[in-house]
Order: structure tokens, then sequence, then C-alpha cells
């Protein structure tokens, strides 16, 4: 969790463990709540280590080599090549492979693999095409590996996208477990421009797609609040129907087809993954206006009792855990309903209104008494 | 090393180390040889675990979502999007890091990022448009990745290539050390085809493009042959000018360039990366034909020097090194000298001819007694 992008062109993602495991054995998390202030994990090192990382990179290469897009800070990174632009994103599963390896469940986060990659192009407005993972394993198991491959499978069929290579790499001295990682590409078809936020003004309305759970970050958090409280995987948690394993397994849904659905409406403005960051992604689409959630829908209940395992603050849950909305979509007010008909036909029949674009900037959840300024 | 690719569209890999950390401590080269049937790494293994991955992944997407091109088992993906055909691959450095780790140098496998990729890119006729980078790591380290950034950077502009974003994980649960993954995109300028080597035919000739040193597989093994005979880095092998350690790491060279310059020549027909797999990538182009490797030149010394460490046979070096070989074209007799002067004019001036194609199957290299029947 905690999505950091500063690569000058296209999404560089950075992703840190909650409390870290130099953060030590168990707290009494009644005292002192987690927040990533408390976790040991400073932020301003990873940004150094990423600041020197990017000074070696900025080549631009001669245009007969594809023209990269600037869209500084965004989901996917955005190139010209011939006759058609095309967008490229990587991303892990993060964490939530250990899991899985706990429950001994694999195919939810098979799945997790083609959501996490294909809703970030959903967010630049491009139609996945196509997947190559990579699985860093200590050994081959040919079991988890079945059901790797199940989840993956599913996640193609909902993602409507091609798996197009891979690597399988046995690495026991470089990997605990398994490491699932992938690279999606997306397109553009027809005329469709990508969708940058660019254009995002106040009036505008906010439509969210509920999420089916948490997803795939946030997972090391997670972890410690189970291990602090002893959790038993095995049972429900108070209120809950699956055991607390499964449920806290359940993939990331997968917007990308219903948004490839209705991104050539004129009317569509914005969109937003709410991954790590959680609704601290919304300023990355236009840092000049303010994105007011006055209409915020029930927190599930899995986020709350998360929260009271931690004794953690609104603030720090909703920049860091979608909080039940998955995908946000920003749309001229005029074509609002218009918007939200084509959702339902393309299967999302949930989506919800969650507040609107005002003059200001930054996000504002005025029934949590929560005003973040900037995207940090 | 040993590559591996039995995907049904595109490239798929397996990296396997060499001889596993199961396989116990110090060993005796001089009588066992290293091989991997004495490693303990059993591939049917890892065959089994792949099959079962991919069995749940064969889903063909809508003609809209772009259209798969069956390419199997060769070095990338390929999809057709929209009015161009693109090319995805995607491969790590493997554990060539922990020598890095080791020496303390971290420009090398920075670059080795861009090769494994682009060269990959490279052997199915693409011009590499964009990379994405996905490192994991313990720690974030601004030192060193201010090291890889230069080397990234370095690849980048050999092989002319946008980096387009990355991910930066901070997963100490998951991972020790650092760990370089990166996913290249490439596309098909003007009218070129992909090259797949289809139409190889007896009679062509077969161009050598001599490595730098090692390419980045292989090197769980070249790590035992340094423990098992206590070499050390710091000081050269006999015969060699620089450090064990600084020769060892000595980057990919970057060969898509050169190839990309002659690719449109109506003569190519086949292009192979020596990487994992060694010769026996040859067949993968055709299994249908032979390809003698009669003119294989003076395999350079830090190859013979790794052999003798660990008593290694010939026919393991050639299977799991690019002995000094790193890049193969196949080419049509009467167009070889055009090719040759084309490569020359891009840089490469020191490509030799290696042999030719004949009747038969599988790899012959006769001055070493070596036949290889297929591709394994």
């Amino acid at each position: 969790m905690g999505a950091y992008r500063g690569h000058s062109s296209g999404g560089r993602r950075v992703f840190l463990p909650g409390p870290l495991p130099t953060f030590g054995g168990l707290v009494t998390p009644r005292r002192a709540g987690f927040t990533y202030a408390a976790s040991g994990v400073d932020r301003s090192d990873v940004s150094a280590a990423l600041h020197e990382l990017l000074r070696g990179t900025r080549y631009r290469p001669p245009i007969a080599h594809g023209r990269p897009l600037e869209l500084p800070g965004h989901y996917a990174g955005l190139v010209r090549v011939g006759r058609e632009t095309l967008a490229i994103t990587t991303d892990t599963v993060g964490t939530k492979v250990v899991l899985a390896e706990r429950v001994g469940r694999w195919e939810e986060v098979g799945e997790d693999l083609v959501g996490v990659n294909v809703n970030d192009l959903a967010a630049v407005g491009a139609r996945p095409a196509a997947l190559v993972d990579t699985i860093l394993c200590d050994r081959p198991r040919p079991a988890v590996f079945r059901s790797l491959g199940i989840g993956l499978g599913r996640g193609l069929r909902r993602a409507k996208c091609a798996l197009l290579g891979g690597e399988t790499a046995v690495v026991p001295d470089l990997v605990r477990g398994i490491d699932l990682g992938g690279t999606a590409l997306g397109f553009f078809p027809r005329r469709r421009a990508p969708v940058t936020g660019a254009r995002i003004r106040p009036g505008d309305v906010l439509l969210g797609i509920p999420s089916r759970g948490l997803h795939a970050n946030g997972f090391t958090l997670v972890r410690r609040l189970l291990d602090s409280s002893r959790v038993r995987l095995g049972s429900p948690r108070p209120g809950g129907r699956w055991p607390v394993g499964r449920e806290l397994l359940v993939p990331t849904r997968i917007y990308s087809s219903a948004v490839d659905a209705v991104v050539d409406d004129p009317g569509i403005q914005g969109l937003a993954h709410i991954s790590g960051g959680g609704v601290r992604n919304l300023p990355r689409l236009r840092p000049h206006v303010a994105f007011v959630l006055d209409r915020w829908p029930r927190v599930p209940g899995l986020f709350r009792w998360l929260q009271e395992l931690g004794s953690i603050s609104d603030e720090e849950m909703f920049q860091t855990f979608n909080m039940g909305i998955g995908f946000v979509l920003v749309v001229r007010a005029g074509r609002s309903a218009a918007v939200e008909r084509g959702l339902a036909r393309a299967g999302a029949r949930d989506v919800v209104r969650i507040g609107r674009v005002e003059r200001g900037r930054g996000v504002r959840l005025p029934a949590f008494g929560l005003d973040y300024e900037t995207y940090s």
C-alpha cells in the first residue's frame, strides 16, 4: 500500500509494507493505533531511493522508436508506436501472497494478478489486450500452480484479456514463498483518447463502483492486525459469513470491462482505481479541484472490523484501503445517468453516486471529518 | 538458466537455479563435475507445475480485444491490436543480483535488466519501444538505486528504448536483497513481419554476434563454482585482466540495435538470443533442420576457467552459457555478406560466420563432438 508515482512519464508505483517486521513483536493496538508514522517506514528514504534510480533513466529515444506520452503520476505509461497509442502498467499482488500461503488458497491471488494490472489500464481508459506474468518461487509446486492458473484464467476471462507469456523463476536465494507480478498491455480502440483527468471541473459527478472487499494492497498491515489480535483465520469475524481467511482473500474486482463499455462516452472526464493510497488517488487526476465525497456509502463490515482490531483512524483507513468503493468515474453531470446505465448494461449494476467535484483542492469526506490536502 | 518455453502463445520462460541450495555445502567438483542431473533440480517437477499453471489460462478474448498470434515456444508473445503487431516479453536478471551484492556493484545488473528483455524482442525482429521495471527489495537503498539507475539509463540508450514506468516494492517478507525484473514492449515498424524461423532451410548461413561475457543466466551455478573453489572476487583469474567479480558482472551485450538495423533485409530467416539453454535455443526456431556450428570461434577464457573450476562437460557448458556467441542470425547464403555489412554499419563489426543449416535436426558442434538432438 502507499502508492507513490513520481516517474515523469507514466506510472511508477512504490509498494511499502505496513508496519515493518522491524516494528517488533506484539503491540498494544488499543493504545497506539497502527499508522505509517509509527511503523518505522520512512517514506523519505523510499523517495530518496527512487529519485536516485530515476536520475539515470531520463532518456528519450529517437522518434522512430516510439514516442512516450507525458502523463505525470498516472496509472499507466503511454507510448505511441506506429499508428496506435499503447498503455502499459506493471504491478504485483504484494504480500497478499503471504496470507494465501497461510490459508492455503491460491485461486484468488491468481485472479488478483490480472485485476491489479487491468484496473490500472482501465484508469487511463485503455482496453486490456495482453498480460504477461512473472512468478518467482522458492520451489516448483504443481498443486499451487494449478490453483494459480485457475484464478489467472478466471481473471483473464473477466478482463477479456489474453495471457501472452511469462517468466517462472525458481530462485530460492532471492524469494521466500511465491511472488506474483505481471505487466498488462492496453490500447485505445478506434479514435478513443486516453482519459487523463485534465478537463475535470467543478460540477462533475463522482460515480463509484463498489469493491468486493480488499484490493491486493495493505496486506502487510492486515497480517500485523491479525497477528496482534490472534485472529483465527478459519472462523468468521463477528457479522462475517465466511471464515476470515477466505473473506480477506476475495479477489480484486475487475472493473476494466465495465469501464471499457462506457469510456467512449463524451461525459467521462477521469478514472481512478482506488488501490494503495485509497481516496488520495483522486487528486492525482487533477490537483486543481476538490473531490468532495459527501455520499460515501456505508463502509463494509470487513473494513470496520480491521479498523477496530488496530484502533486505526478513519484518516489512515481511507488513505490505505478502498473502504468499499474500488473504482471512481468522474463524469459531466449531464452524462451521469447515461454512464450509469451503460455501466449497468455492462454488468456493473451497483454503481453509486459518491460525491462531486468542487472548487478547491484535495479530497474531503465531510461525514468522516476528513480533508486530505494533497496526494502524498 | 535452463530456459524453457512451453506456453502455447508466445514466450514463457522458466528460470532454474544451477545446483540448488539443497545440494549441500562444499562439493568436490573435480570428482563429480557440476551438472543439472546432479543438482537436485528435477526438471519434470517444474514442467508439471507449469503445465498445471497453464491449464487454467487458455482463454482467447474476443477479437476486438486484440488477436494473440500463435508463435509456440518463441522468445516473445505477439498480439495484433488495431493496426499494429506488438511483441511483449518479460524477464528478470535472475540470481546475478546476488553476485552484484557481493561485489557491491549495481550498474551492470541495471543495464542487464534492459538487455535481457530487449534481446528477446530482437529475436522476433521487433524494435524495442518501452520498458517497465519491477524492483523488489527488502529495504530502500538510495546508493544502490542510484547505481541501478545509471546502468538502466545506459541500457536504455544502447537499446534506444524509453522507460515507461515501473513498480518498486519494499517487501522484506518476500524478498532477500533485490530482485530486478522487467517487461519490454516492441513493435514492427512499417511493413516488417515478425521473424519466426519458419522458412529456415538447409544452406542458410549462421552469423554470430560475440557476447561481452556471460549473459544474465547461469549465475546460481557460477556462484556455486566460485564458492566451492574459494575464488577471491577481488583478484583476476589466471589470464584475466579484471578482478573476477567485475569480469563476471560485465553486462549482457545489447544486440537489439544492430539486429534492428538489418532485420528488414529479405535474407534474414531466423534470430536467436543465446541465453539460458545455450545453443539449444537454435532448434526452437525450426525443429526440422540441423544447425551445424562448425566454425565456432575460440571459447573465451572466462568460460574455460569456469568450466575447469567445476570439471563441467562441454555438453553442459554449451547448453548453459553463451560460450562467446550471444546472438545468432540465420541468413540466406546470398544475403549473408550484405547482412554482415549492415551489422558492421550499425556498430557490430565483430560478427563471425559460425556455421550453416543442413538437413537433419538438432544442433551439432563437430569440433567439440557435441550433438544435441532436440531443444529440451
